[in-house]
């Protein structure tokens, strides 16, 4: 799978991802007037005007990004009826040819991490038939439960070719509460680090390997030593734009062959139209400030590299 | 929301809840038969087969437990049909009183916090309209992120009455990982217990905070210390039974007035049918065998309190 990424990466030139976080307020008024108008003020309405934005902005961008990165709660938080539009997001991105991480944060005990890894990325058998649920290609984990809370996920990337994202160093201001904490002088993310090369080694697709690692924008110091501790693993990385993170912060991600970090970017690209910059496009040509803002983010990277 | 479930501890004199994790292998084969008969071995047939199963055992033992835990992983591997099935369940618990604990364990950034917050523990509100998602009492949440990815979840207990339970010490055998890692001599699961009592503290609901806390049955030595660290925090004790933890271990987990923890057992219960104690009742008397387990298991936990 990461090599499928790093295909689709070189092919589009733009090492980054499009969070498709869409909260309410992020949607011009046409359009969930008009999902209001259809389904009423309900979860259903909400779930159409959701709709409605994501399709647009990705028939606006599917062609200059090689992946997508639903969050799940932006859906889940709208029950059922946000959740049918997770999955409609998931099929229309990938019918387009785009790689989509589900960014879940997902983590528990065993067996229950294995339920996880099969609704999302795996298999599940009912009876002899086997069937799959959300079916994404990618997923973030969570680590906090050790190896054996992260290995089922490990397991499918393995057996389907999938790939996963661990929690290593968040992009949130208080992610230093925990993971900087000095355990024998060294932060607790880096021993995550260290464990997430260890799932990883076995799981090699290319020069890297299908068990990645979630490291922040916001924190360019520690992402140059994360580099380093990781040489084979590839970074997403949140926390650009709308959270702070500059391409500057960006540089030490990669690794000197250019390639080694996707970077995300939700609110900067999905509500580019409410941004001084793109408010020329108006609200009723959302997906071409999107697009614009896809043009922009890729060559401010490109800077960089 | 906390002594709403102390209340209910008191009434039915059990300090138990029944983990709702429906594997397929747990559901008697009359069951799935029928479900596979009516839908196929489709997702929808799993998910019929799940309902028809989780409504005998809730109505089999509701009069005798204060709370239900659905693991919701159990209903997502389903994908949309399977999460149906959570929310029919929560539902039919709640209208049989019972209270009931979304083991979800989420944990985010603070806006996607708050987005899961919404969803599972409180309201969203689209358009003018409020609505609601799943709207379980009470929800497990993982610390990782720190202060502002627990903090949203915090509000909405504030806001709606409701109750969480963070992930302290779990019940897995590689927990220790990182939870036991020591920083500045103290053991990682020692501080995030301090910031469990800290983000408690302006969340107190009688004598005890509607912000709990998950401390495994399996780590008897390590529930004491934090029985102590956290005399106002409820614990909810995975790990009993199944997964090792005896009624003995649980004997630290509480506090003097017998009251401090809520013990969950999934397959003890769920499937006691195929243990050996209970073989009797047949697969066909399956929410039988889950009732006279709850009935042992309620005497099993008297015993030390």
């Amino acid at each position: 799978m990461i090599r499928r990424l790093i295909d689709k990466i070189r092919e589009t030139k733009a090492p980054i991802c499009v969070g498709l976080d869409p909260m309410l307020n992020y949607i011009p008024e046409h359009v969930t007037k008009k999902a209001f108008g259809e389904f009423g003020e309900t979860l259903e309405g909400a779930a159409e005007a959701i709709w409605q934005f994501n399709k647009e902005i990705i028939d606006k961008t599917w062609d200059l990004i090689p992946a997508v990165k639903p969050q799940i709660a932006m859906y889940e938080q709208f029950g059922i009826e946000g959740l049918k539009v997770y999955q409609k997001t998931v099929d229309y991105c990938q019918e387009k040819g785009l790689i989509v991480i589900g960014d879940a944060k997902r983590g528990d005990i065993g067996s229950t991490s294995a339920a996880y890894a099969a609704g999302h990325l795996g298999t599940v058998k009912v009876g002899n038939t086997v069937c799959s649920g959300f079916h994404t290609d990618m997923l973030t984990v969570n680590p906090y439960l050790g190896t054996d809370g992260v290995k089922p996920f490990v397991d499918v990337c393995k057996a389907e070719d999938k790939g996963i994202f661990v929690l290593v160093k968040t992009s949130n201001p208080s992610s230093g509460e925990f993971q900087d904490k000095l355990i024998d002088g060294k932060p607790l993310y880096e021993l995550v680090a260290e464990k997430v090369v260890e799932w990883g080694s076995d799981c090699m697709d290319g020069d890297y390997s299908n068990v990645g690692a979630v490291v922040g924008a916001t924190y360019p110091e520690m992402s140059r030593i994360l580099r380093k501790l990781m040489p084979h693993t590839y970074f997403l990385v949140p926390g650009y734009g709308a959270q702070g993170g500059t391409a500057e912060d960006l540089r030490h991600c990669f690794n000197e062959d250019g390639l080694g970090a996707i970077v995300n970017s939700s609110r900067g690209i999905i509500a580019a139209y409410k941004n001084a910059a793109y408010e020329k496009f108006g609200p009723e040509n959302f997906g071409d400030a999107s697009r614009q803002a896809v043009i922009d983010m890729t060559a401010d990277i490109g800077r960089v590299l």
